[in-house]
């Protein structure tokens, strides 16, 4: 989305809850004479136009049958005569908000419906033939940060906390929306800005110092660098919890990938059958695995097979294995690993674990012995085993998919983590600066140079936040947003 | 759900909106001392428990990190201190609403908080664990009724109104809700009333009458029988707006099912591929035809299979077929009908439209040659050519869809026609017993069975207004709301 087509203060209108059956669903609207378009279409239009902001006003949302009135004295009819009329859409509670106190500092008007998709879509159209015209994705949040109601970082922590899949996911994002990042930068800068200041006061009144390191406590420039090293380093991990991992499950036909799938979810979703390459596709779903964000993968078996759209679905979960960070293969406790197994496991490129599957079997006590000749051939150490049908194993399995997850990331996730690739690049960058500066002035370079290199980091920092940020970088920020928000 | 679990003033507590990924979610609650509740997991308590109705309060939904302070003072933590003493779960706008004046007629909050699934999952999990009861399907509905700010006919339409899949379905249960089924009742009952009146005088006073049928005005109670016999004719033609009919696409493999599926939901959501076979389960969506709801059904193809599953499919979707309003039967008018189609389309006993596809295709000119001889064969009328891929045809067979739906049933319909099998239970109840009152009189029988019969009459139509409603008909109303309603 081009920022040009954010233009403030026109009246925009979106539905703001998802689109599927529910009890109640909002239809949003912000901007210049919002509250008075949507009293048009308003049953009460006189009790809307006269609610003060952060008041609910009951009424039904109705659609006038015709400019043109259908009874013949030429009277136009009265939104507020009798019922028949207007056709009306739905029973609501009306949400007025007026400028400055607003999500957006417009002012705005949050239509409470019920919740049938049917509904919420006619009231939006209704609208958009009403003067109003759609919004774009992040266009509220967007007039929030223009109207200086947020700033970036907590922008985009909005965005994080919608999509966040898992507690503490949304416990580091709601970190970020009250404030805790920001206060961070905050005060990573005030340290630059302090030392800025008082090496212009030695540009302007120079003293007789031996060298340029002499003229300025360097003490608060290596604290920033530490600081700014600190959030740079926290970003693989918030990454991690914003965005999750790829787990897939491979392994041969009938080795458990589908039962094991459907235990991790706790729902029957893949088809679990006896016959030999039911699970054609594959299967997906979100899970929480220890707190991280898991997308799961459930591939289709993959042996060699003659039917054409089989053969598709093996050369896909081929290439999902790839991308995945980390593979459990699943071998069936009972029949135990054959040379087919072992070809995969000693081939495979990405972090793999060993499922020894369904050793709540009576026939798996003979596994150990089954699997034990291979087994010592593999190149690796992670192996579980474990049942989906009694849960055994499993908690071992998340602990396992865990540590390979987290292992290299700094141990110490803190509220003021990064929230966005965009941060970490404008936060490393300013580290750069400062570590320059440093450099700079520990082999006496001009005074100047210094403060040009803090001054660059102040600009990184500043685009963090939003206070120095280019329309094209502002663009791609709000174009990540759903509609409505 | 039995009656007896909705305990009305206690508090509960429900996720309101869909559950997945938007701008806006709301966790709603209701019941005696809810506001305080919630005051109690909200930054600014005070504001909460000092705010009118109908006003809306912008704070935190915090979660206190323990009883015990964490502090050695041992002095308890404010809710309202630093950052660092509660963890943020959400920033939110609160609506506050006071008893009577509010959807359940008792005190309720609405937290209007960010629209992931995890943060009104976590919300809904905090008030859970402080003070709030999970409410049951319907449960806040089953409280406006007791408290008498709704009847059961407007009740039974929010139902239908979140569930209406067209905006006609949509529209006729606004009527209900507004109040248009309700008004007509009331208005037959007074009808009835009246004459009840009358012959009641009658019997204190009688006069010197020839016969009963003389003692009352009769044109009364017949209008009240034509008006309870539209009521009751209006049901069919709801049903089908309310509930949607079955059409099931069906046809031999590559006859252009799934092409002709997504055409008429016009998104891609079935597997379209050369390959025989692909559509292996079926496939269903919602659509609207003419404003009538349809679920679609795409089947798997009709041929004979030794593959297992697949057989399986085929199975099924003869199944399909017969549970079905109406089947599309394609046949490919490239390749043309064979005796398999011509068996099918004689053995049909579902009303069932022959559609003959992929009329853009160059070779598809041989089509009326190649069908001529079978099509001379069949015992049906209804035809129709297309082409999924220029949409060709679809209106017209949208046409024969409706003309197919709508046979037999009234034609005009009303605001006021009934909104479930309950209501047209007891509406057609009480024609019964109003039209045998219309005889008792004729049949020159006592005074006092006629009176009996007009009050049974009254009773019929108090159920439909929730006036007179045994429990059980209660309960079993509302359990089939969804949760948060």
């Amino acid at each position: 989305m081009a920022l040009n087509q954010y233009t403030p203060e026109e009246p925009i209108s979106s539905i703001a809850t998802a689109l599927a059956p529910a009890a109640l669903g909002i239809v949003r609207v912000s901007g210049k004479g919002c509250i008075e378009l949507v009293s048009k279409v308003f049953s009460r239009p006189r009790a809307l136009l006269e609610a003060p902001g952060n008041t609910i006003v009951y009424g039904w949302v109705v659609e006038p049958k015709s400019a043109v009135p259908e009874n013949k004295s030429g009277v136009p009819e009265a939104l507020e005569g009798p019922h028949h009329q207007v056709r009306k859409i739905d029973e609501v509670m009306a949400a007025v908000y007026r400028a400055p106190k607003s999500y957006t500092g417009e002012d705005m008007v949050e239509i409470m419906c019920h919740g049938g998709p049917s509904v919420v879509t006619a009231i939006q159209n209704l609208l958009l033939k009403n003067g109003f015209r759609q919004a774009n994705r992040g266009e509220y949040t967007f007039r929030a940060y223009i109207n200086g109601k947020t700033d970036l970082t907590k922008a985009e922590a909005v965005r994080e906390i919608i999509d966040s899949h898992t507690d503490d996911s949304r416990s580091h994002a709601a970190g970020r929306l009250a404030g805790a990042l920001f206060a961070e930068i905050d005060s990573i800068k005030k340290l630059i800005v302090d030392t800025v200041a008082a090496i212009e006061v030695e540009i302007e009144y120079p003293e007789d110092e031996e060298t340029i390191a002499d003229t300025f406590d360097r003490g608060d420039l290596e604290q920033a660098v530490s600081r700014l090293q600190s959030l740079v380093d926290s970003w693989k991990g918030e990454k991690l919890y914003q965005d999750g991992a790829r787990v897939v499950l491979a392994g041969r036909t009938n080795a458990g990938k589908s039962s094991l799938f459907n235990a991790i979810l706790k729902e029957e979703r893949a088809i679990v059958s006896d016959i030999e390459g039911t699970t054609r596709d594959w299967l997906e779903s979100w899970a929480g695995i220890n707190g991280i964000p898991v997308r799961l993968f459930d591939t289709a078996g993959l042996r060699a097979t003659d039917d054409a759209v089989e053969a598709q679905g093996v050369e896909l979960s081929r290439s999902l294995v790839n991308d995945a960070d980390v593979v459990l293969y699943l071998v069936d406790s009972v029949t135990g690993m054959n040379e087919e197994d072992e070809a995969f496991l000693n081939a495979c490129q990405i972090p793999c674990i060993l499922v020894w599957t369904k050793i709540d079997s009576p026939e798996a006590s003979s596994m150990s012995l089954r699997g034990a000749e291979r087994r010592g051939n593999l190149r690796f150490l992670l192996e579980v085993s474990l049942s989906s049908k009694t849960g055994t194993g499993l908690s071992e399995l998340f602990n396992q998919i865990e540590k390979i997850l987290t292992s290299g990331l700094s141990t110490e996730r803190t509220q003021a983590g990064l929230g966005s690739a965009r941060q970490k690049d404008a936060v490393a960058e300013a580290l750069e600066r400062v570590k320059h500066a440093l450099k700079a002035a520990a082999d006496n370079y001009s005074l100047d140079a210094v403060v040009q290199d803090l001054e660059d980091a102040l600009d990184s920092l500043g685009e963090v936040t939003g206070i120095v940020t280019p329309d094209d970088v502002l663009g791609s920020i709000f174009a990540n947003f759903c509609v409505g928000k």
